[in-house]
């Protein structure tokens, strides 16, 4: 049975400084914790955005170093685009999903369908617009080494979500979605469960770290530096899966 | 500027009954909230899940009164369906975006593209697996009346939010969206604004609304009875445009 909470608190983690190759997140986010007073306890999930994380592992590309493909060249030439960013994107893609309407919707590595293959040009930190930011080589690793780090530091086993903002199909906005995980089950399955009419609910499988990963945006921050969040009261389901079960196998999927 | 809250609290509403059509949502809530010593202040947002909304509206269909057409009852047949259930489907959408391997995807009335026309035989309360729960008519206009009885009743502005599950392609596992608004902008606009390296943010736009009805999934449940919650502490900006703007143009979407 799915405990009810009485409540879950979103705290946002503020008071960290720009992040950059070889930082050391967990000790960093340990330490902004403690320093604001919401010191990490057992219970607390930890959210981490994607950005700070990709920095720290020096996943960050000078467009200077990039040759575009004729491909490239010629969507960038159409769209108004840097046809370095564009080749950036398509070399980070295992498969292009759309690329039209100056929009590249492609799969990357990891199983994820997304813009741009999660490449970013927005608060790269360079004081530079000539770098962009990939996703995490493997993001499941990203969120267990901060897991293990802040283990280590304070003694608890705290799950970690890394979270990145997505859009989607049909809906307007954006969202923050989890794209590694570290100690806790992502999905939360009712099937098999009975509603109070005894019909057994067929089909409801509830992608909880992405829920957790929406709210945690509700507290951090593109613009004021808060690239983190504490979720406290969350009876999350501990698990070891990582990612994987939330990432539709292609022939079920109708969208691609 | 979106401020940046110190903390978002979500709060499960408990205690309520089972609902039924010509039930007062917005001042059943009022005395729940009341009741379990959260009664609604200045700055919350309550969110409430389309089921016991759509009940309260009467938006049940007993099945036996269903004579479905040839398309429901072959598609039925082909994949172990209640043709009369797949008949309310067909008849709650504007237009079938996808109908294979057993799913139908339509989009809605409303704009909304999601599974079955947001049509679902899971907890409707009526003690029978003969009735499916359809979407409200007009889940603005769910939306504000839960809101105008709140403030007619507790003299307080609440925005409200009535929330569904809908999956989504690509990856597993649904989450709570917006279906309905009153009060506050469903979309956070970021375009414009600048990062700290001078870089305008091009294309950030949130979606707040479905971020708030995902953190508040958090806390109610689908098993236990606890079809609302309130948020508290997040600062969301006041608006009147109900849901409009989160619904994506047809011809701006890829996935169509």
């Amino acid at each position: 049975m799915r405990a009810m909470p009485a409540s879950v608190t979103l705290l946002g983690i503020d008071g960290l400084p720009e992040f950059a190759e070889g930082d050391d997140v967990g000790a960093l986010l340990v330490q902004a914790c403690a320093a604001q007073g919401t010191a990490l306890t057992a219970g607390d999930v930890l959210v981490v955005t994607q950005k700070i994380v990709s920095k720290a592992e020096g996943r960050v590309v000078d467009l200077n170093t990039i040759t575009p493909s004729a491909l490239a060249v010629d969507f960038a030439r159409r769209w108004d685009k840097d046809a370095r960013a564009v080749e950036v994107v398509l070399s980070e893609s295992v498969r292009v999903v759309r690329m039209e309407n100056g929009i590249v919707i492609t799969e990357t590595r990891h199983g994820f369908v997304c813009a741009n293959s999660g490449v970013d040009a927005s608060n790269v930190g360079t004081g530079s617009v000539d770098f962009v930011v990939l996703l995490p080589e493997d993001s499941d690793a990203s969120a267990r080494r901060i897991r293990d780090r802040v283990r280590e530091l304070v003694g608890i086993d705290v799950p970690v979500i890394v979270s990145d903002t997505f859009g989607r199909p049909w809906r307007e906005g954006a969202g923050d979605v989890a794209i590694g995980v570290a100690g806790l089950e992502p999905l939360w399955d009712y099937r098999g469960k009975h509603d109070n009419d005894g019909r057994e609910l067929h089909s409801t499988v509830i992608a909880v770290a992405d829920e957790l990963a929406s709210a945690a945006e509700l507290v951090t921050n593109k613009l004021t530096r808060v690239p983190a969040a504490i979720i406290r009261g969350y009876p999350y389901k501990p698990g070891e899966s990582g990612i994987a079960p939330m990432i539709r196998e292609r022939d079920k999927d109708l969208f691609r």
